[in-house]
């Protein structure tokens, strides 16, 4: 068909389907399929539905849509350069995949403004979109007045058909059903390819019927290629039912319009090669050179930048309004929006002296929680099934239930997956929300790619990990951290906290609660067991990751380096080697990352290179903690799995005991 | 009801009630509740329908029984005790959760004969049952004749909500419901509360409805608790429905029998405490001793030891008609029974030289594959959706799907998770098969709960793991590993293997495979891009772990230390360095465990103490490589996260270059 016979709207998608294919074919690399399949639901979507404002991609009330499918960038790239994002121009566009661009491979929301999360990792879109509209709600609850929705907008999700076979997505679902989040609606783009070939080879189950089960409003759009006002009405119905998450499933052809490659595995991932770009040109009609949108199109879809605007500024007139009547509410949400913390919020954090009780620091995180509560609301989580073992309950404040959506503490469900993204698109959601998520540590295993994702996304929420050892006990070798907590240093930008008492966990939570605010994710590994509080420990140690809790006289002759519930037997040990005459420093590691970036001064005041006899103490892995002991170091550490046995026995068996700690560093000094 | 007017199948429930309240009551810790609501199913399960020997627990052909709830443990330790099984005795449950008892917290595959996998992190064990029934169907479709049923038993898998939350579950149970595994039978324990209370604060979906969208045959037993004829019913339609898995929701009272407790989430994870204990037994009519059994109940169940082996007898029996018939193929079988290789099997892998094309090492694996394959037919596997990057299809050797059981090639999908799971199953099925895995190296962290399992349980599969690097490119940070081999080599007992070449290639498949015999996992860390065949590279080598292969005479005055495709780096790099009148060695280091696993003499000739100028490079996080290049030593590495560009310039913008290593190498020599 002709350019000449095409409506505005079919221009429209043919302009993101050549956009699509146009950059990839010059980056000869990247995944046109999706865009051109995907082109029509998502060009409604944006056109017809969406609230935003271009020049603000951060204005607070838009609606938020995610691309899950992430690999379809080019979809979200297309759409932010025709609706007049200044993020992304057509030269950005041509440098599609290439170092530094605005238009890396997969949309990255810490690279492109208006990309509201970094997708790429199937599935994770889709759960983040649960976190959104679960933001949403909460908000709306605690903020919306009966004569004024300030809080207010949609969450829009595209998603394929490998989001729906990864299980993040089915966790995250069943729960959004649970919660009946009506204003969350997902696209699902059924084009029935994945890179195997046909989903027949792998996936043949009724995603919609699945949808179902779940709770879900489920509609489908059996033309999702031409029939544009099948989508729209699609879309409208979906926002009528306001007491249910919508699945619209689009049935779409992929790489649309490839007269060859379109419906195929060969359209998904790679470039469409010179030959069948000419012949899709000629199949859509399309006249144009490469890159080239006409300009009637970018007449129609820049209006977007006036419908923002004016969006925008009624949404600020709104709250103008809402100020001068609820100036208090008005207060704590312009607060939250600020990503400030309220003055003197920190002096809720107890600190303790060897005279107080030892207690769990699981016991110490929860005090803290609900001390932090009182003062920041923004605080909302929960655990994955285990609220009373990682004890993250705000007391009194009641459960994010359907309904009570203005409380703050989320039953996730047995989840960890899901819970891991869902908390991150809380904390993306840029409410200025504190989001955090609890399970055994060993059980980050199941949610590895959110907490990563956390890290390189700047999503700042806090990773509640209890039972961090060997210490669990009973529960034996499948309960047990081995290796875990090597295995999330060294996930990059990602602060991990062991505290060892009562003193240092309010430190944790100091660190944590900054960080988060600054957008950065923390990891607390929390005991099970009782640890008592020390004399040395504080605060302001904990901040800079490593300090001295106990230090003798001159040069020490060992320097025994302890974290969480082994500082104590460090301590101890300590005691009893200077009782013999050696000069013993005793340092605590809460945060190697933290200690990492101190300057080179205050790293040799804590760890002085002259002293090569070091022994860590740690009821893990030896991995990583030669960096810190060095060549001439030891360990007291766990290289084996753990076993089932009570939390004291495990330890003593597998060499937690002064005993060991003294035998250990006697064997050091030789 | 009193003991008097108990039936014998009655009794029977409540022994198996009874030991678990009783075992839990001495260890003060365990799960009473899924036991004692659990045990009729378990019971009718175990007496009427499930075929094995009590006396040779790894009879081939038994029926296989997962309890994938494993917290539950008390109820296989109870079946394995009162069905005849010598692994465990009443001793044993009275040492439940204790150390080194054969009654550890979970069920753990490699401490108690019987029990089949190790299960507790929740979702696994009913993946791990999706692995049986692949596994049973494939060797069925291979060995099986029209007169000779020598494969043919049953998967039963009992899970309770907590696994049904899980993602992985969702994954491994939709895809056994695309294969149409008739003989995969689940018996869902819906007790409907977990450890939060009610699963209504957080589980509402229909999960009936979700298996019937999976495609499986679904049942509803109303009253597990006490109709027994209703749940044998029930396992019987499940039998006769061959071309879909069965889900059975059998509806029960958590902590059935215990009058204030039942149906509370306080039954789920603690002792029931002396009061309700006693009230308990009043309320069920118990009027035994702690740990006491009827001796009615002994008499009955203990038959299972005259009727398994009579099973077991039937079917040597057969088999050896199998083998007089079918000597070829009894004669394959029998080698995979025996775990052990062909003799000569490791001749077809190739090594190359250093005018052998560079290719990519995920290519020398496609090489390495299909060689194998020719010799050792019993390997299986396939990739989560990236059959073509992964590069791992046995050619011609034809897809496994519903009706084309005996062939190789797996396509699980987009379900790394439950692929994990489910190579995990195809290993413990214990039948020699070689299982393999395939995904991207980044994606790991969507499965490393069953990465680590493997290593725990002693699940020989491979996992073969491609775009191991920042070289990955232009997908950008999402796809890019750079934590992600510290994370990997960090879990106990899992050799992470990276190549360096073909030649090393082809070593680490060797250990891959002798390893997989001796069920022990290997991770195979694979480049996407070419990489050029060194001269020093050896077979022999890489089973070492760490093997020189540049040197100089005498004592070196630097030693450069790489893996992967970084290794080429450093030879360049030493040739330059060389030319200029330094000694320089270079050091291959594909497995750190293996060299770690090396004498004292053999590690000293390797790296020696003395020479303290040590430089690593690889293209991936610096943490743990300080073991290696010691207090003195650098690393030429990556601790951010990567970016997207093409893979080259990725490299080269991250210090991956030549010039780089020099520079670092003068650095260090000063």
């Amino acid at each position: 068909m002709a350019v000449a016979t095409q409506s505005l709207e079919e221009l429209s998608i043919n302009s993101i389907r050549f956009l699509a294919i146009d950059a990839v074919e010059k980056a000869k690399s990247g995944h046109p399929g999706l865009p051109m399949g995907a082109a029509p639901m998502a060009f409604v979507l944006w056109d017809r539905f969406m609230r935003f404002n271009p020049k603000n991609p951060k204005w607070f009330n838009r609606d938020r849509f995610i691309l899950s499918a992430g690999h379809g960038s080019m979809l979200q790239y297309a759409l932010l350069y025709l609706f007049g994002y200044d993020s992304v121009t057509i030269e950005d566009i041509k440098q599609f995949r290439q170092w530094e661009s605005k238009t890396p491979g997969h949309p990255e929301n810490f690279m492109t403004a208006g990309v509201e999360v970094t997708t790429g990792p199937l599935g994770q879109g889709i759960a983040n979109g649960v976190g959104f509209a679960i933001a949403e709600a909460h908000l709306a609850a605690k903020y919306n007045k009966p004569d004024a929705n300030i809080v207010d907008h949609y969450t829009y999700v595209i998603l394929g058909d490998g989001c729906n076979m990864e299980g993040v997505s089915g966790e995250a679902c069943s729960f959004a059903g649970h919660l009946g989040l009506g204003k969350l609606i997902a696209l699902y783009d059924d084009n029935h390819i994945s890179i195997d070939g046909s989903t027949d080879v792998a996936f043949t189950e009724d995603v919609s019927k699945r949808f179902e089960a779940y709770g879900w409003h489920v509609q489908h759009v059996e033309n999702g290629n031409t029939d544009l006002d099948a989508i729209a009405k699609a879309i409208e119905a979906a926002k009528a039912v306001t007491d249910k998450p919508s699945f619209i499933k689009v049935t779409t052809t992929i790489g649309y319009g490839s007269p060859n490659k379109a419906n195929t595995a060969g359209v998904h991932g790679a470039a469409l090669g010179t030959d069948e770009v000419a012949l899709t040109r000629k199949n859509l009609g399309w006249e144009y050179e490469p890159f080239v949108v006409p300009q009637d199109v970018l007449n129609h879809t820049h209006k977007a930048v006036e419908r923002g605007a004016g969006y925008e500024s009624e949404w600020n007139k709104a709250f103008a309004d809402y100020k001068a009547k609820y100036p208090q509410e008005a207060a704590e949400f312009e607060r939250y929006l600020s990503g400030k913390l309220p003055d003197g919020w920190d002096k809720v954090l107890p600190t303790y002296t060897p005279e107080d009780k030892g207690l769990p620091t699981r016991k110490h995180s929860e005090t803290c929680l609900n001390k932090l509560s009182a003062v920041l609301p923004e605080l909302i989580g929960g655990s994955a099934d285990l609220t009373h073992s990682n004890l993250t309950e705000l007391k009194g404040k009641g459960d994010f239930q359907k309904g009570q959506y203005q409380n703050p503490n989320i039953h996730y469900g047995v989840r960890e997956h899901g819970m891991g993204a869902i908390v991150n698109g809380i904390a993306l959601h840029g409410s200025g929300l504190i989001p955090y998520g609890a399970t055994f540590l060993i059980f980050t295993d199941y949610m590895r790619a959110p907490i990563r994702l956390s890290a390189l996304s700047q999503a700042g929420g806090i990773w509640v990990m209890t039972h961090d050892s060997i210490g669990q006990g009973e529960d034996g070798p499948t309960h047990q951290p081995i290796e875990t907590l090597a295995s999330l240093r060294a996930i990059p930008k990602l602060t991990v906290l062991r505290p060892a008492d009562g003193t240092e966990t309010s430190g944790a939570y100091k660190v944590a609660i900054e960080r988060a605010k600054a957008n950065a994710p923390t990891l607390l590994a929390l005991t099970r067991q009782n640890v008592p509080n020390l004399a040395g420990t504080s605060i302001e140690g904990v901040a800079k990751g490593g300090y001295i809790v106990v230090d003798s006289d001159g040069t020490p002759d060992i320097i025994l380096i302890g974290t969480g519930s082994e500082l104590s037997l460090a301590v101890t040990a300590a005691e009893k080697l200077t009782a013999e005459g050696k000069k013993v420093r005793v340092v605590s590691l809460p945060a190697w990352d933290l200690f990492d970036a101190q300057d080179a001064a205050y790293k040799e005041s804590v760890l002085p290179k002259a002293v090569t006899k070091r022994l860590s103490v740690e009821a893990a892995s030896s991995f990583g903690w030669h960096k810190y002991v060095g060549s001439e170091g030891a360990t007291v550490s766990i290289d084996t799995f753990g076993a089932s046995a009570p939390g004291n026995v495990v330890l003593e068996k597998f060499g937690f005991s002064v005993d060991n700690v003294l035998a250990k560093a006697k064997e050091l000094l030789g």
